[in-house]
């Protein structure tokens, strides 16, 4: 029986499987540019060379000689001979020379000699071979230099980075194929519990629809990783033994859900201590809901016993799994939420119990001129329609009995 | 030449962008339910059901009637006998009467004549046929009824709703299997410009890597598009016509970017009005950067000519590309940009020119005990690496010269 007593908070928990994972090397491999978008480098990447790697004009107008400009003004023109063409995607034929300049387009190389690009708006043709410049350039001015953008041999991406979009483009301008990044996390899901059938079956009476493998498997797809679904097994303790043992040695991390009553407890501790060392790390949790987590790690495989209410198991994934399917993604700082957050007024006064972490599931409605309003959306942990409503929740801490109308709490959203 | 005048506010390109857009049917297709984690319904769904079909026990206990109970403490206990056990996942047989209980475990569905849930923490074993209860229980009270999940025919996910984890759970738990939804948006990219070639090139002087196409790939990819990479076209204006027009045939969304040159620019747009009506929309719009965006119609594919500059061109997605394709996917406001926000403080002071919209980049530095810092990424629009290290942006709008050091404002973050 899973009492108040011999509950580990929260944090504690967290901490405590986390240490324990990160024993464990990650592994790595290589991938190739356009299969690299939100993967997570394992190393640093220096740039292989200049980038651009010859100065290129910013700017359509002409490359000039700055000095042969300056004090030029529309009271005070100078004149420039036009003594060449940049040709787009060629190197410059020539050089620029005192009181001549090139016609150049965004992008086109700068001809030596030039030290700056003077934008055609600041000139008026004269004839063909003749421009008038009513404006000073300085030195440098509208081109990027040589390795401007990046410099050879400088660090253009560490380790542990996200690769976005935008640096999927730093490194094909780099010309870098290909990247080293933490593999993606492996999970096995399996649901327990003679009461369940497959959601696409029929249930007949006294049995329900598994809820909670679709549900996990899509939070654990979102987290990047790859989800094999061993399926239902029965109260059995050779099956369940079975099953969750060739899940474990085919992945990172294996969840089980269901077996929320007293047998099926005590049966998914048994299976775990048998699986290999350590075992249990974790059994029973200060959170409401989410109470009867069991957390353990065999052989390298982390292992979660999730309650069977859909929302404590969607709250144990959030609290628990995903930051260790972070931790293995190579992400740094774990343990921190990747939800983004809004300030909310809570509508209402909320009762909880001292030394335990509450979450409470709300709807945000909008306010004219104040912060939204945060909607508790009140149902039992077995509801998973009450999940499906949320917009987001908030915590209430351990040292907290409870939060009055009009706090101000911080919704983690569920995008 | 795109000068300071007729440029078009980003507000009104948006606005026009998206009504014209809004015109054209979106379409929809039938998706199985693992399939659709991600997408948007293109209906409302009713619940075919009651969930739970069957009143179900969410505590391990015993199902009892709520008055046998009431009065009942440590002092005072009241005694029932145990007359049966629900099985998991059976219909119960028998029904409980006056002053007996059925054992439950959680999830057990709730015998008749019961009315409540004891909780086994709350009776201390007599014998083997004989509880003694030391609280009282309130009818309704440790299960969940029928249908208090969902209804039957009551509303369970709106049309327009993003399918999260948390409601593929709650289909599966209604056992439906399929549902109707937008069909992701295609997109077709290409590059324009003799300068170009592919990143996986080594490029021959005077030519560049192509940055932008896996840029753009990966943010559609990120906005749940499928992409078409049509490679790079010549400036010439026969190959850039027929390569567009396959490309507009075959998708929702075509993105060309480059031709940053004055004649590059001015082909886009004759290409752009050749492709069918109603053509060009916007041509040049009051940001920076991505003033030379050209945004077009054609045959109901939305063809945006992106600025060559990897930054411009990035700029220029997030503005009126995302917001398209988030019109196309079914989302409601796409004008509302999805990325969450922080607030943060200036670190100097910036000028902006009245009348343009300013996007910044800026890098994020944490302080204790107050907002982040926003710094500034400074660099050319040309610079890949300077969107590589910005954290996130924000803007300066439109009626502002400019903001002063310790100006707070709203960072978008590039996560």
């Amino acid at each position: 029986m899973l009492g108040r007593v011999n509950l580990t908070p929260v944090e504690k928990a967290r901490t405590i499987l986390l240490d324990a994972l990160g024993n464990s090397a990650k592994k790595t491999e290589t991938c190739s540019l356009p299969d690299a978008l939100d993967r997570i480098l394992s190393c640093d990447v220096l740039s292989p060379e200049d980038l651009p790697n010859h100065p290129r004009s910013t700017m359509d107008g002409f490359a000039v000689r700055a000095a042969d400009t300056f004090g030029a003004s529309s009271t005070m023109p100078c004149y420039l001979e036009i003594n060449g063409d940049v040709a787009m995607g060629q190197m410059p034929k020539g050089s620029v020379r005192q009181g001549k300049c090139f016609r150049i387009a965004t992008g086109g190389l700068l001809p030596d000699g030039s030290d700056a690009v003077m934008m055609f708006e600041h000139t008026i043709p004269v004839d063909e071979k003749m421009i008038e410049v009513v404006k000073s350039v300085g030195v440098g001015i509208n081109f990027i230099n040589k390795g401007e953008d990046i410099a050879k041999d400088s660090p253009a991406l560490a380790s542990g980075h996200l690769l976005r979009p935008q640096d999927l483009g730093l490194l094909a301008g780099l010309g870098i194929a290909e990247v080293e990044v933490y593999t993606k996390a492996k999970v096995g899901i399996l649901s327990t519990g003679d009461e369940i059938v497959h959601w696409s079956e029929s249930p007949p009476p006294g049995k329900i629809r598994d809820i909670n493998a679709i549900t996990l498997s899509g939070l654990c797809k979102r987290a990047g990783a790859v989800v094999t679904d061993y399926g239902i097994v029965t109260d059995s303790e050779e099956s369940f033994f079975e099953t969750l043992e060739r899940a474990s040695n085919e992945n990172d991390v294996v969840l089980f859900s269901g077996g929320s009553s007293v047998g099926m407890r005590d049966l998914g501790e048994r299976v775990i201590e048998k699986l290999g060392s350590p075992g249990i790390l974790v059994h029973g949790v200060a959170l409401k809901p989410g109470k009867p987590v069991i957390i353990g790690l065999s052989n390298g495989t982390a292992i979660f016993g999730l309650p069977g209410h859909p929302v404590s198991a969607m709250v144990c994934f959030e609290l628990f799994v995903d930051p260790a399917l972070r931790l293995i993604a190579g992400i740094s700082h774990p343990e921190k939420s990747m939800r983004p957050t809004v300030n909310a007024i809570l509508d209402r006064n909320l009762n909880s119990a001292a030394g335990r972490l509450d979450l409470v599931r709300v709807q945000i409605q909008e306010q004219e001129d104040d912060l939204p309003l945060a909607v508790p959306v009140l149902g039992k942990s077995g509801s998973i329609s009450t999940l499906s409503r949320a917009h987001g929740y908030f915590f209430i801490n351990e040292a907290s009995q409870g939060l009055n109308k009009d706090t101000q709490v911080k919704i983690h959203l569920l995008l």
